[in-house]
């Protein structure tokens, strides 16, 4: 019998998901096998269906097998398959992950939100190719960097890791960031440990905290005030949308909002049984 | 309904394989988005399944979504699939291709063997990198380059296309090959228009070519006249074996045999419905 599995992606970040396998089964080498691109599946990394209580817990793998504490685009991901297999009613449903319980709400249909829980600004000043970038937690490390223009960021060469001086500690994933309009940006992200990716849940939070913070330091936020708190991030992979209003409150989180697509379901043969291809 | 499909590869070159979908539901905005590595399933072509009178007819397409004539990995996996499901039995099939009818011998289990057609020496005397390459079609054109280590192999910067002088009228795919031993080769392989590739079963075939004839013409081939026809070429994505004893029978063909997996099943999804995630 083979290893039941379905495929998803959000904002081209994209993921094998298992639905009924035991986490013994999930092997590092199992892991590595199923998002090999040429010779399995292919994918960012997998998210095995477990339980976490009375809640669903996402068990996420990254693609060399390692443990992964949270990841936005997977929960969205995760949760859609929830509701569309029937496990979970739409509405607001709490996932269990390594990084502690989260929030997502599912629709019947459509984008998905989950909380990212509360951003940390910290105090490293970094400079990356002589422009000075905010260092922002969202519970991984990022560098914020701006750019002047879309032609610029399109124009930036992302094959080799930034040059951030000083790095943070632990490293850090670098996002590269143009104001296209009043809370409307574009980025592109270098992942640490990665490359160049289609999408970073995570990044695009920072990038709206670290813009956020520098507006509000200048003085420019042209909604502050208002209720509108929706910012909309253009990435590689497509389009996402950030809720945040500033750190007036300290224990306010960032809620992601984007799209979360199953595009094939299946097994994964294993051993000899060739019954699934008759 | 969902578009039923098998994802397999040889020597990693992989395939998504559609065994009962109309060619005219096959669009190449279909083919595209199954092929798209981030969105879709993911592979380097598609193999839909269709008739060619009393023979199956193996309808290649490329990742873009344009046709393609013949695949020697793609002819083994389509083949194997064929034996596995019950189609075919194992032996000796005939299958169709856009390039001709073409033999594959398929074992119940293990390596497949497939009839890659007669090889043509051109006349060009093309020149990469200062060393004389030799040119071959194998239907489509190849320049054969050899390099004197496998230290030297590694160290090959192919993320740009080589520098062939003077390129073939239609371009080329470059195999840059070490010998290992008698009738013993390993390479690397630029594609035209895609880039360096895990396989390429025409190049390897190519390679297998130039290297016999360049052991003819020196007078060193140190298995001649006798029935060792077998070659063993290392690929980047595995082993593959050719059968080739030279050019004396202007009829005779390549023989090219390696490993084809199917690693999964399923069902790729179209619409609303989600019945198959339950």
């Amino acid at each position: 019998m083979g290893v039941r599995f379905l495929k998803g992606h959000g904002t081209e970040n994209d993921f094998v998901l298992l639905p009924d396998l035991a986490e013994a089964a999930l092997t590092p080498e199992l892991v590595r096998a199923l998002c090999d691109r040429r010779a399995g599946i292919g994918a960012d990394g997998v998210l095995r269906v477990g339980r976490d209580g009375a809640d669903w817990f996402m068990d996420y793998r990254n693609a060399d097998g390692s443990l992964a504490e949270m990841c936005g685009n997977g929960a969205r991901v995760f949760a859609r398959y929830l509701v569309d297999s029937g496990r979970a009613e739409a509405g607001e449903l709490t996932l269990g992950t390594r990084a502690g319980p989260r929030r997502v709400r599912v629709p019947a249909r459509g984008d998905v939100t989950v909380d990212m829980g509360p951003p940390r600004l910290l105090d490293a000043r970094p400079v990356v190719g002589g422009v000075p970038g905010a260092a922002v937690s969202m519970g991984n490390p990022h560098v914020v960097v701006p750019v002047a223009t879309a032609a610029e960021l399109a124009a930036l060469e992302l094959t080799r890791p930034p040059d951030v001086v000083p790095p943070l500690p632990t490293g850090q994933n670098v996002e590269f960031v143009v104001r296209l309009g009043p809370r409307h940006l574009q980025l592109r992200v270098h992942e640490r440990g990665v490359g160049e990716t289609r999408s970073c849940g995570t990044g695009v939070c920072a990038a709206v905290v670290a813009t956020s913070d520098a507006d509000e330091t200048a003085g420019t936020d042209e909604t502050a005030g208002t209720d509108d708190t929706e910012w909309t991030v253009d990435v590689p992979g497509g389009r996402l949308r950030v809720a945040w209003n500033g750190a007036a409150d300290p224990a306010a989180v960032v809620w992601l909002t984007g799209p979360a697509v199953l595009v094939a379901a299946g097994e994964w043969l294993v051993g000899d049984d060739r019954s699934v291809l008759g």
